[in-house]
């Protein structure tokens, strides 16, 4: 199969889920060696779950598939260009690569802020439009003091 | 119960879980209307799932609980600042605010790629050191079209 033949496969997804009410018209696949190991599709309303992009579930049916929080060797084919979450999974996955169809501009033009998120996700702390406040580092530091402390931690 | 109480629940479950081997050093709570609706740690190893952070786990429980997609009205207490994967899910989710302890730069010196992920994020997507290859935008942006289309569309 080719890297269009995948891409089909997503963009497949994303119509077909869309027409059936799951959700914003987005697919994803994961590939291993050359075959899909896992689908995705867009379901935020129709699970009333905001992390339910096409990526994220095919990223999460991916790794319960392998058993692996690391899915080197694995691509992912979307439908379109990953917003900051889905990026951001696609990186602490270890995914090698991705494809991608539609962009984020041609997203906004249908009514996906993901062009507002970039520019978000991208500004400081202070500067947002979340209001964002730091209580209680000092409390918090010894948490991460005892994970760096921990002998039997598995990292990742 | 001040701010304070609140993350001093966040930072509990980031301890308590991290003992028990569940993942790293990072819990979440989500309060509306002065109560928690949602407690989330990671997951990560644990689960075999590299989008269960502490954060969106809890969004996910919170989003579950009020079967909603939108959580206007709720905030987020979080042991450490969300990475732009969780940053981007609280956006999603319309929480109200965010208050956080330890910080990217805390997260980055115990081991955790934070800071990476916000300086690739940011990037344009031909200087990431993820590779990304666009394929098929034609086909893929009839999906679009129809989905400005459909009558009966629950947007987000």
């Amino acid at each position: 199969m080719t890297h269009e033949d995948f891409m089909r496969e997503a963009i497949a997804l994303s119509f077909q889920n869309m027409e059936a009410g799951h959700g914003g018209p987005f697919g994803a696949v994961v590939v291993k060696d050359g075959e899909i190991i896992a689908r995705g599709f867009n379901q935020v309303t129709s699970c009333c779950d905001p992390t339910a992009h096409a990526e994220m579930v095919a990223i999460r049916q991916a790794a319960a598939s392998l058993q692996r929080f690391d899915l080197s060797g694995c691509v992912i084919y979307t439908s379109t260009e990953p917003c900051p979450m889905c990026l951001s999974a696609i990186y602490w996955a270890h995914l090698d690569a991705i494809y991608y169809a539609n962009s984020r501009e041609d997203a906004a033009a249908i009514g996906f802020d993901d062009l507002m998120l970039y520019r978000e996700v991208c500004l400081d702390v202070s500067q947002r439009s979340m209001p964002m406040r730091r209580v209680l580092q000092d409390e918090a530091m010894s948490a991460f003091q005892a994970w760096q402390d921990k002998v039997d931690k598995v990292a990742y």
